[in-house]
This record gives structure tokens, sequence and C-alpha cells, in this order.
């Protein structure tokens, strides 16, 4: 299988590398709009081939990985459509999956029989190709969100290559993703942004950081993420991510009243509530890398 | 030195093992209202003694150290009170300052001269004495907020005692301590603790956990702290802990409405001042533990 991929990062390289090491990609080409991390990725023998272009790069490819951020997604479809060989199948990795369909939509008049909308649960605090790793997806699953339109052939297609990294693959609804991530992943987010925000705008702030202890480290290490590629992406999940931020407030609020009138038995039973929950989902992670 | 510890926990044996590797603690006797981490302690080599009371415990003891939760403080100061000899010095290790030194106030009437109250910013998942260890403290700091009517001499021994766990010591006015504490530790507690709530109370919640990734694990670690002790350490901080709830739903609500009308450049750069922030943050924090 030849592989074409598209912004050749973390997770872009990370893909090349497994398919590399698995035996499935015999010929991989990348295209960047970063020349370094193009040049990075040939000396390191991630990729063979570097692309003029976008289009230079998915001109023989059997599956295109679009590897860019997810406000990218539109315009780099709009690229690669005209060098597009029958039979190619384009996926991508988008944190948000109603937002990247659209605006293929947009492009392509239609949902295109040959996309194939992906998500990897993965990552890392880490960025570009030098931090790419062939086992960034071993054990992790990968939400595909494939409407009916789309040829179970090419689906197949790209369900083997992440299951080929080692990942476990599901299929979602578009809409179903975006709820769900934005609860488990853009809210988080957010908070520890929006924490950060707030102790930095404080009177004392120098003192405040001075004595912030490892639990506020480990709580706001995402507040450390790309801000450019997370405004993209609370942006462009909007629509999910408000009602969560706002379900959140009600739950914040609630617990803050509790407090003000000092109703230890409200605090208490919320707090062991949190606390059980977590380990539920403790174990329904452990559990599942049991499976694998 | 004679040491006694009342609450032979994470804390109080961490302290005992530093003091005891540092040949500070000549004799180290302990209570706890749980007779077996007295007992693992006394065969653990952590202690020499186990007192048959709070008063029993104490009463040979120059320095005392109450490590016990922060609403208990008040109960454990009237039951030593009576057995303490003349010139033994008495601190704690509460996570408030101002509602540990009223309790105390409330039992003795005044401040009394012997008692510094303190609090070391350190800790751990784990609980219990078979997880303490001597170098608990090494590197971090530990903030003491005596009064006026305490002694110099007092304030040196508590000072000393933990310069020799490898503690970096400084003083503040309580209030000061508690507003500090609020915003870097118990705010994040709070916070780790409503989200785990909100996404506990989702339709979905299963899959939710299912698909939480590691920066959600991180995210909510402290969310699997203690629910009694934190509850005790909300309650009676509310004072400085509804302020910053109130100013973080404010920042929260700015950052949401930002995001509501689409202003990408409002969201961004609250992004990206939060982390120019928490680099800050790391900065200090490292120049912090080569300053050591």
């Amino acid at each position: 299988m030849n592989l074409a991929v598209v912004g050749i990062g973390l997770i872009g390289g990370s893909v090349a590398r497994a398919l590399r090491e698995a035996g499935q990609a015999e010929r991989i080409s990348a295209y960047d709009t970063d020349a370094q991390q193009l040049e990075q990725a040939l000396s390191l023998g991630v990729i063979d081939r570097v692309g003029h272009s976008v289009a230079d790069a998915v001109s023989d490819a059997d599956l295109v990985l679009l590897a860019v951020p997810v406000g990218a997604v539109g315009s780099v479809v709009a690229a690669l459509i005209p060098a597009l060989a029958p039979g190619t199948v384009v996926t991508d990795v988008g944190s948000t999956k109603g937002s990247v369909i659209e605006s293929v939509i947009a492009v392509c008049g239609e949902w295109p029989q040959w996309f194939v909308p992906g998500h990897p649960i993965a990552g890392g605090e880490r960025f570009g190709v030098a931090a790419s790793r062939a086992d960034l997806f071993r054990g992790r699953r990968v939400i595909l969100t494939p409407g009916s339109a789309v040829e179970e052939s090419a689906i197949e297609r790209v369900r083997s290559a992440w299951q080929s990294c080692g990942a476990t693959v599901v299929e979602m609804e578009p809409q179903h993703h975006d709820e769900v991530l934005a609860a488990t992943s853009h809210l988080p987010h957010v908070l520890a942004y929006a924490l950060v925000d707030c102790l930095a705008g404080m009177e004392s702030e120098r003192e405040i950081f001075a004595y912030a202890a490892g639990g506020f480290r480990d709580f706001t290490r995402i507040a450390s993420s790309s801000p450019r590629m997370w405004h993209d992406i609370v942006r462009a999940n909007r629509a999910a991510l408000l009602p969560v931020i706002d379900e959140f407030s009600r739950v914040l609020t609630s617990l803050r009243d509790a407090i003000e009138r000092d109703d230890g038995e409200a605090v208490l039973a919320q707090f062991q509530h949190a606390r059980s929950a977590r380990e539920q989902y403790l174990e329904t992670v452990e559990r599942a890398f049991k499976n694998q």
C-alpha cells in the first residue's frame, strides 16, 4: 500500500512509523506547509518522498491521512481532489467530526464515497515529527464516523490501517462522537485554561504559582497544549461543547452553594460520588487494556 | 529531642522517618484512633512507643506534631493540654490555617505561646503509614503562620525540624496562607470533583469514561483524594474558597461567551495567556528547586 500523509507532525509521523513497522506501507510520501518538518521526516526515514504540493504528495496513494488542524481539512481536501486517483481512500485524525464533515461537504457538494472521518484518542504533550513513535496508538482507541454514503471497502482500508498500528477501532455517529469528546476532552481543556487564567489574574500571582504543588501541575498540564490547535477545536465543536460547559457550571454552582450554606453532607456526598465514579473509570480503562 | 506524633499516616509517618534519619529525634511516640496504623508504625520502626491516649503520647515530648484532619485539631489540643510539659512546642500540618487557629483559641481562650501552626506543601495519592517516606518533604515548602503571641524559640524549634526534613520554611499571615491555598489547591480539587460528578451524571456515562484519554486521567487524579479529608478542608476554608470559586466562574463564563459568539481572537488570547502563565509557573518551580 502507498501512504500519503498531509501534515507530518506527532500524529502523522507516528502513523507513518507504525504502518512501516507493521509492513503495511510500501512507499510513504508527505506534504506539510512546514518545510523543516518535511526535511526532518525524510532524514529520520519516517517518509520516503516529499511532495511539492498536497496534490503531488497524494497522486499515487492508496490511503491519504490528513493530520492537519480541524480548521484546515476543507482547504486540504479542495487541494487534493484534482489529483485523487480512482480508488484512493482519504481519512483524517481531527478531534471534532461534525465540523470536518461539514467542511468536506462544502467543498465536494456531498459526502464523498472515499472519505472516512476518523479520530485516534491518543496524543502527547510534545509536538512535531521528532516526537513521533511507532507505538503511539498501541492499545488506544480510534473512532471512525463514516456516513452511509461511504463504501464498506473504504472503511475497511482505514480500519485495517489503524489495527496495524495496534489500535482498537470503533464506529460512531459523528454527532455522538462530538458530544462524548466535548465532555471527556474539550471541557477539561477549557477548565484547565480557565483555571490558569484565573490564577494568573490574581493580585498575588507570583506567590500563588510559587505555592502550587504537584496536584496543580497535573491538573493544568493540558493548559500547556497548543493554544492555536485548541482554539480550532473548541470553535469547531462549540455546538456540543456549550451544553457541557453549562452542565459543568450547574454542578459547580450546586457544590459552591453547598459549601456556602456549610452543608457538609451534600459536599461529602458529591466528593464521594466523584471518587467512586473515577474509580469506575479507571477500572473501565484497565479492563479495556486487558482485553487487547 | 523527643517527638510525639498524633495521627500516624502518610504525613506524620514521613516526618517521623525524616527526623529519625536526620538524627534529630531520639525517641518517637505516637497516638492514633486507628490501632492498626499504630501497630504498623511500631513494627516498621517508624515510632518507638505507642501511647494509650493523646495525653500519654505527648507527656515527655519536646515537639508534638498534629497530623490529624483539620476538623479534629481542636479536640486533640483539648486532650493534650493536661499532659503538656512546660517548654513543649506543638505544631500541626493542616491545609487550612485560619480555622485551625480558631479551634485552638476556642479551646485555650487565647493563642497559646506553644502553638506554631504549619502546613507542608507536599503529599501523595497514597495514604497511611505504610506509604510514608523520609524524603517526602525534600525540596518542598513548609508554610508556618505563627502569631505574635508565639515565642521565637518555639518557632525556631518547628522551623529547624522541617529544615532537617529537607524542606524550605517560609512564614505567612494565616489569612494570606488560606487565600493562596484556596487558589492553588482547594479550587483545583473542587473543579476535579465537579468535573467527574458532571460526567458521571450524563446519559452516556459509561461510554464517556471509556473514551476519556490520558489528559482526563491527569486532570482528575486529585478527584481520587480522600472525600472526607477534602470535605473537612473546603468547609474549614470556605471564607477564602468561595471568592476564588466565584472568580473562576467569572473567567469560565467569559470564555464560554467568547466561544458562543465565535470570537476566535478572544478564545485564542485566553488560551495563549494561560499557556504562558503556566510556563512561567513551571520556571518558578524549577528555579525554586535549583536554589535548594
